[in-house]
């Protein structure tokens, strides 16, 4: 099921992330079956492209019975590769980064913050959290030695660049960033920019 | 040009602050036309995709000249309700509420913080920035009194609905919200949940 041969458009799996978190919910509620109608209702997509969507990777609902989501669950996870646990670098040990190392969400959606890293020699050493924070200079070697995959970018926006390029060399594939910049990296290195005003600017439109 | 009485689906909506952001980096770079395959390469979105969208809004481009970029960057902005800033509140003094307050990137682009708030006592009193914090209680009252409609929660979870109601009850109409949980608000209010996770998953299904 996971990673059909077919090309999906990246628009779709962009969607599944939120079609996952809200069946989550749902079964935190302790629902069994729901939707597209429910989904739409939860999502703002239409119901149609739901279905549509869901449709790429197989047969999930049936007319008139909706969907299972403990099956439809288990299935995005697999589809989406977080039915195991990816190990995280966190580069950035400011603000953000103490505010991402707390952030209880990761582990039960599939993310663990394997390590820290900084350059600022008062924070190389500290305690943050669990973890403490390692030299910047020593971070190529350990993603490479621990085969490390993903990494979020929690740095101002001037270091931000040059992080990336030390994580691409590290072997690092998918790129969090946090800071306010567009990153420079190779087709085979995917970023996702988490952008509040962007956020705030898809609201403001209706105000 | 703005706010058009045609219907606009909520997608393109949400297309639109990329767009934008594009354009303006573009723009920093000296740029003066661009097309909907440059913007297409730029942000993942098909180029078609992106004609359609801007055609909600009146005619862009031409036949083989492009789209001049001030012109569309100014409509966008204009579109997006951002040609003018907007005062915002932010609920929640710690790790995160700092990385915010610290956060350069509102101003240029339509929004700035008027105020933080927190329920700590231990953090009621004190300076973050340019700002100092006041007590959660005086919120609904001071958002009333200032016209704030816009605010950003980062506070935990558990404490996330609550402060989104206050907010709602002090006029607030748009919700930028950090906390890892889904808040129930009235249908006039609008909440865009920024969520790590869907944007580490929405990459892990190409690992």
């Amino acid at each position: 099921m996971s990673n059909p041969n077919h090309h999906v458009p990246a628009i779709v799996i962009g969607r599944l992330p939120l079609y996952l978190r809200a069946l989550t919910q749902l079964s935190s509620e302790g629902r069994r079956v729901t939707s597209s109608q429910e989904l739409s209702e939860k999502l703002g997509f239409s119901s149609a492209q739901i279905r549509k969507d869901l449709s790429y990777f197989g047969e999930f609902g049936k007319q008139g019975t909706g969907y299972e989501i403990e099956f439809l669950e288990k299935s995005l996870r697999e589809i989406l590769q977080v039915h195991h646990v990816w190990e995280m670098a966190l580069v950035g040990a400011g603000d953000l980064g103490h505010a991402l190392a707390n952030y209880d969400g990761f582990e039960a959606r599939g993310f663990r913050i394997a390590a820290i890293f900084d350059a600022d020699p008062q924070k190389i050493g500290t305690l943050m959290g669990e973890w403490r924070v390692q030299p910047i200079e020593e971070m190529r070697q350990m993603l490479r030695a621990q085969h490390i995959h993903v990494a979020i970018i929690a740095v101002p926006a001037a270091a931000a660049q040059s992080v990336a390029d030390e994580l691409v060399e590290g072997g690092v594939r998918a790129i969090l960033n946090y800071a306010p910049t567009t990153l420079s990296v190779p087709p085979r290195v995917k970023v996702y920019h988490i952008d509040p005003v962007a956020g705030l600017q898809s609201m403001t439109y209706y105000l």
